[in-house]
């Protein structure tokens, strides 16, 4: 008997619904990662990919791995042991960039706003002149509040003081058009499963020069060699294709599918899809109670963090479980702080759509109703 | 106009082709990493994956990387700056093995023989003695030279000098028995897309409780995050399944059915056929020029290398490309020292059957004359 999964509307946080030409790219006949027609899909995902980065940067890639392997990325090759980390944080993954940077034997010095909030520009700038860091590590979109960060003018203070700025565009990428180049961001990365809509498993990234030239300048190796640029260059940084470590074929052949229907509908009209489907969704849950957590200036269109009503907060883990069981909805939670709260509705990619919102709306008007 | 590849033999070191049952499972409707019903899924695969390794450990689990990362987990999580670790060296993986613990700040010692040698017990004896190291590692099924370790002695040594083994088994899971357990392996890593028949994308490990306590007792955190076991233990370690990272739904749903398949065939069915297939092929290629480099003793099924003979070693890399290209069909180059020497023929999982067998020996043969 195979293997039988119930079908799932997927609004939480991701992953979000893959379209079924992704899926079929997926499943198509494997071929090896050393063969000459699998390297011209490679290309052509680096090419989209720096494409929807907004980047010229040679080294964008999908690495093999989750987003929070690409985080690990960022700051395996940029931090050394005693070097001075600046990061924002605003929420969950705000915090896990401390974290994660702290292990590589950073100082790590934390700019700190509520949960829903943004970073305070000013400070983030004041912190960064005084600190003088290496690196400088902000969260784009914070998948744990629905928060979206103006990076342009951090980003530029932190270039001013030589530090290196590594971004988080996990949730954005695909969703909000990103100009890497034009902000001047040096390191950024994503996962698959959110705006791009393909299943979880990579993490597209981007890195620039001043990256490469800290790799090669560093003192003792990076000291993951999983994730070493240095050595991903081989593969992935040029033309020759020289083995580094296996690459995930099936997984790159489905993004090229995605980054294919992506580039075909342009990044205006889906941004612009993505923030039609928001506020329909804010539309319609303001009668049921659910208030926005986000101000409106700050607010991420593809993933609503909503305020729960008082008669929804006690019973909030049921309503989710009901929602999923009778209505094959899922909703994402509250993470950290906000657990309990909120529920974070992601409306991403291949789900950005009038009649998913009105689904969702409909099946938790029952709900309540019931 | 959708992503087209060419059907492809895939005869090389991994990865190999992946029945079609399996490819259909990978493009099942996405379902989250928080669903219960992937849960059931995820407990299923972790199962099976304990029944292939011979073990009963609770942290035996898809890690979300490929092969080379399933190395990096066992030692970021084994090794602290400072400890003696002791490898086998005899190809390119035990090589890899000592750069990676090297570089967790590893007093690396290597045993090391010739390619195409499996190492000297005695010789690994006495040096894990006289060392007293806290790591020993060693390659399983070494893909570089198709040579099978005996490991069970090196095993007991290691765990009488008070030693974690780490036993590299990428290309052996799924093509030969392995008994964790009782040979006194602690840490154990592989990857999907050899004779499990999967794509690449996740490596499947099993950690034992000395591991676990290694961690524990750390004086400072494991380096790397996200591959950290104290943290993956809430996800992959309990029924509770906290958040760590988002799980790669789809390569876990393809994996679980190819586990499927290979519980239905039995294991002892399985290596017997693989070990028929490489009979085959070895009698076939004998005519032709090509003899096997490792000796019959240790001489893995799943991955024959071959000596070129004269008339074609200088000429080795054009005839792989006809094969590719005319036949479909491809075959691995040497890797490290025996690179332009040897060939890698891989028979591994589905492509260990006769038919597959024919097919490259007569397309070689066509290729030889022509």
């Amino acid at each position: 008997m195979p293997i039988s999964l119930p079908e799932r509307l997927l609004l939480g946080p991701g992953p979000s619904n893959v379209h079924p030409d992704v899926r079929a790219a997926m499943a198509s006949p494997l071929v090896g990662h050393m063969d000459p027609a699998f390297h011209r899909v490679l290309e052509e995902v680096q090419e989209r990919l720096r494409h929807l980065f907004g980047t010229e940067n040679r080294m964008t890639l999908p690495l093999s791995t989750t987003g929070s392997g690409g985080m690990e990325a960022c700051f395996a090759n940029t931090v050394e042991p005693g070097d001075r980390v600046l990061v924002g944080v605003n929420g969950v993954f705000g915090e896990r960039m401390s974290e994660v940077a702290r292990r590589y034997g950073a100082e790590v010095t934390r700019v700190e706003s509520d949960p829903g909030t943004a970073l305070d520009v000013d400070e983030m700038a004041t912190a960064i002149r005084r600190l003088e860091p290496s690196v400088v590590a902000v969260v784009h979109a914070e998948t744990s509040t629905g928060v979206c960060q103006p990076v342009e003018a951090i980003a530029r203070t932190a270039r001013e003081a030589g530090a290196l700025f590594v971004l988080d565009c996990v949730t954005s990428l695909a969703g909000l058009p990103l100009r890497l180049d034009a902000w001047g961001v040096d390191a950024a990365y994503s996962g698959t499963q959110k705006c791009l809509s393909c299943p979880p498993g990579l993490s597209p990234a981007s890195f620039g020069e001043r990256v490469l030239e800290r790799v090669k300048g560093r003192s003792r190796p990076v000291p993951v060699w999983y994730l070493d640029l240095s050595l991903l260059d081989g593969y992935f940084g040029s033309g020759d294709r020289v083995y580094h470590h296996t690459a995930p074929v099936s997984a790159i052949v489905g993004l090229a599918e995605a980054l294919r229907r992506v580039e075909a509908e342009g990044m205006e009209a889906r941004e612009a899809r993505h923030r039609a489907a928001s506020a329909r969704l804010l539309a319609g849950l303001a009668p049921l109670g659910f208030e926005p957590l986000v101000d409106e200036a700050h607010r991420l269109p593809m993933l609503n963090a909503v305020c729960l009503p008082d008669t929804v907060r006690g019973r909030e883990a049921a309503l989710r479980g009901r929602l999923l069981e009778r209505h094959g909805i899922e909703v994402g939670a509250g993470l950290g702080k906000l657990a309990g709260s909120i529920w974070r509705i992601g409306l991403m990619g291949e789900n950005a759509r009038p009649e998913v919102v009105d689904r969702l709306l409909d099946a938790l008007a029952q709900e309540l109703a019931g």
